[in-house]
């Protein structure tokens, strides 16, 4: 079971994915990033691989692809807020994208 | 190469797909739709064999993901509007979602 982030869980989870890109999102507890890849066929491979992840995961992120760029936001719905899925699944985002 | 729908073409490409719940975009030419799956196994899986055809066709949607919806914008920016490409991926997309 998941639940929101504490202070002091949060700033230990999203100090590195911050370093990484990410960055709060203005009014609402979710992270965001841009990736962006070469080709239409990275990006869409990507996203193919973080889906497999998500579906297993049962964490789905909220995406938006365009060409070659992916605009990704993050939160947990069911509790309304960032919980430590996102930041699992924004870990997994970054290591895959290489 | 592509050029911009007249009045008439447009008309006449565009009422099939008006008709399928596409709709024109406010203030921009383009079209968009949003789709509606069981689950995020079935929007992916769509939006995995739009991906192929996209590519195929050189022509990539605008599109968002959040688990089974995907909302899908459509024009051509090479020509900052609409033209058949953007009607043969709409159509594609329709048929590919059965």
């Amino acid at each position: 079971m998941s639940e929101r982030l504490s202070e002091e869980t949060r700033a230990l989870l999203l100090a590195p994915l911050i370093e990484n890109g990410w960055h709060p999102v203005e009014g609402r507890d979710a992270i965001a990033k841009t990736y962006e890849f070469a080709t239409f066929v990275d990006a869409f491979g990507w996203m193919t691989r973080v889906a497999l992840w998500a579906e297993k995961w049962n964490h789905h992120p909220d995406w938006r692809n365009v060409y070659n760029r992916v605009e990704v936001e993050l939160t947990t719905h069911d509790v309304g807020g960032l919980t430590a899925r996102d930041a699992k699944l924004a870990r997994k985002m970054d290591t895959l994208a290489g």
